[in-house]
């Protein structure tokens, strides 16, 4: 532990408060498909990272990396095979004519460049966003994020409206009416940048809306919610960076949702941790914007960008990892269900494939966000050895997202262990309110924003 | 060659016009040292790329991130220890009080946060840059980047200026006169945003003006301009992206030629290929912008990046490759001044350490820039088996920065070759003004914009 702390404070001096997780943070020193190991011999279960989609350190990526660097790694201003064939491979995932591919080096620089050729090439340069998104860290692409502002914060090019859910349904309205609610949200937010003279670009998404809680949505409202971005002359945006690879249970979150995007940005999982991150889109969309902007990556499209992420997408496929999602993602999600006949901390449990968010409540009428709760079970979690986080405007939804190569056997120990904790966390609740006073100044509603996705 | 046509036409079919080196692209397979090798195995003398600046494939760099592949690679939400090490050994090489790294995963993303830590905590949003600057691809970077820009573009927040030169000097000015009229643009564009309301945030300059030719610049020149803009409460922002990591004979360009800046920010260099770049400024910057916007990079600070980063410092260090740039570099201009007695053509050789600029004129007294025969001289040189490129707001500077590896005989090489290069073009001008009109069409100011950096 000493020896943790002695990194600790050799890593502020040199990185300063460079976000970590935990406050005690883990000091990790291997991994392998989903454990990662600590310095002092410690195994966790990662239900928690996103990123090693195959599994950490998977021996065919970094020996195709391997082999990549021993060969050739250069920009993509010279011909080369490999990101040809894996532009090829990865096109061939995808329908409604996105046909063309662009590299970046993360899903901060795709989404950058989707909003580029939105404003270009749309009626305006306003775009619409979810309240509690997250799209990425630079300037263009903080102001669709407000997830990530410590207060509500206003810019003129960007309206971001409330996201669509059942649980805690949008003007406390159902079914129908609250798909009404939801478009008309959409049309106002049009309206209104149209008003201002900035007029409209588009639209950017997560499927899923996995930073928001992964809420259940009505179905046909996405559908509706693009007929009208379309109408208005807008482009969508889906950013695939969370759902994508498989993690859904199919290929992209937006073939799960049956939407048709304009503009797919993808990112993560893309290059199991190699930097690599890329936008798709259909051939005369950027062909219209390379008409307008010049647009070159130094790192993006090389051939060792190239190799890892051929294969890890070929793992996905050969391994069937997005069926193999589903079913696990399915498991827990029914584990989750039996333990709430247990626990009433258990409000809500969705998700799709292997994103898996369980809503923790006060009271399952009033259904009271319990973001302390799902504070406390994220760090009995870690005294089990297991990764997990959380998410969601309120902090209270439980967010699991393994490997997808996280078996049947993790699973039961992530349910079996969770079943342990959240006994542990409803007795405290009843014998001990100091305790859990001690851990709400740690829980305002800027650390949650802060902490998670 | 129909091979090569082939992957052109299926690399158009998937990512579109995406850019190309020369009218018929190469078609590498393979790189070592300063050698590229293409399909049908000819060998090319790489005296272009910058980014593998110790040389390609080197066997030490990828070991070391297949080493760290096969062992742990995660974000930077938990502790490790190689990017604390490399952060450690990297900011040893700095002084001026630039204490703290932040990490990114490309030159566009370093640049993206410095504007914004510059946005943040100086007087107000605008930003000083270069007229024929280049800084990166998002949308806050591009502003500042217009040498990409097809035509002059103006932005509310941003203020260009004409770089500083003594060979083509501002207003015909020289020695004094030249500094104080450069600093009269600074402080007029520091009064213009003052006047506007925008405030005034900081300047952005690349130390030795890369793009823009190479230019000679007067003494004090810089210092003076430093000092202006931190009387204004302006940040100085120095980009590395292209200078740093040896390339000009001194580890970073801000200290070559003798200013302390607010933020440098790295790149191109760093991994040798692997995607990672940084910015490094004072610990109180750092943790004023932390207090205000949280930002966190996936991909960036990973033991990996991390990995590839300390296996090419050292082996800048190990191998001093800093002097050798120097001596190297020198040997080239050194070179190319003998050859300037017997080629009208060449009108100035520039540049520090291996970053050598060749300034081409059709006339050595009227210094008409020699645009088309730059073009024709970067094509001729790749006959020989011999990449280079061309820069500079006129398209006429020979633009060369090979590997730092690049040896005595590889210089050699270049200089015989450019030497039968340039007679073969003299020889062209006065037998053939057909052909060289045919090359013109190709050689308008937006090729030139478009292809280089």
């Amino acid at each position: 532990m000493s020896e943790n702390l002695d990194l600790l404070n050799r890593r502020r001096k040199v990185m300063g408060d460079s976000p970590l997780f935990y406050e005690e943070p883990l000091h990790f020193v291997r991994g392998e498909g989903v454990y990662l190991h600590t310095a002092d011999g410690q195994r966790y279960l990662d239900c928690y990272n996103n990123i090693p989609v195959v599994g950490h350190c998977h021996p065919r990526v970094a020996e195709a990396i391997a082999r990549q660097n021993r060969m050739l790694n250069v920009h993509s201003r010279y011909l080369s095979e490999p990101i040809v064939a894996y532009s090829e491979r990865l096109l061939d995932t995808f329908g409604d004519g996105l046909d063309q591919v662009l590299y970046t080096c993360s899903g901060s620089e795709a989404n950058e460049q989707a909003l580029r050729i939105a404003r270009q090439l749309g009626r305006g340069r306003g775009i619409i966003c979810s309240n509690f998104g997250y799209h990425g860290n630079t300037a263009a692409v903080d102001q669709v994020s407000p997830m990530m502002h410590r207060e509500r914060q206003s810019f003129s090019e960007v309206r971001s409206i409330p996201f669509p859910e059942t649980y805690r349904p949008l003007h406390g309205l159902s079914g129908q009416h609250l798909i009404d609610a939801y478009l008309a949200e959409v049309q106002g937010a049009i309206d209104s940048l149209e008003a201002s003279g900035i007029g409209f670009a588009g639209m950017i998404l997560c499927p899923i809306f996995a930073n928001e809680g992964l809420p259940r949505i009505p179905p046909t409202l996405l559908q509706r919610t693009v007929e009208r971005v379309r109408r208005a002359g807008g482009l969508v945006i889906v950013d695939e960076v969370q759902a994508g690879f498989g993690r859904t249970g199919t290929m992209w979150g937006h073939q799960l949702m049956e939407i048709s995007p304009d503009i797919v940005t993808l990112g993560k999982p893309m290059g199991n941790g190699y930097p690599v991150a890329a936008l798709v889109t259909r051939a005369e969309l950027l062909a219209a914007y390379r008409e307008q902007v010049f647009y070159f990556n130094t790192f993006a499209a090389s051939p060792t960008a190239a190799a890892a992420a051929m294969a890890v997408l070929e793992v996905i496929q050969e391994e069937r990892l997005a069926e193999h999602a589903r079913e696990t993602g399915d498991f827990i999600r029914h584990g989750f269900a039996d333990l709430a006949g247990r626990h009433g901390l258990i409000g809500d449990i969705r998700g799709a494939g292997l994103w898996v968010g369980v809503e923790l409540v006060r009271d399952q009428q009033t259904r009271e966000p319990a973001a302390r709760e799902t504070w406390q079970l994220v760090n009995e979690l870690k005294r089990e050895g297991i990764l997990v986080s959380r998410t969601g405007p309120y902090g209270n939804v439980l967010k699991m997202r393994p490997p997808l190569v996280f078996q049947r056997g993790d699973a039961e120990r992530l349910l079996a262990a969770s079943d342990r904790a959240l006994q542990r966390i409803e007795g405290l609740a009843t014998d001990s309110q100091g305790d859990a006073e001690v851990m709400v100044s740690d829980m305002s509603g800027t650390s949650v924003r802060m902490r998670d996705r």
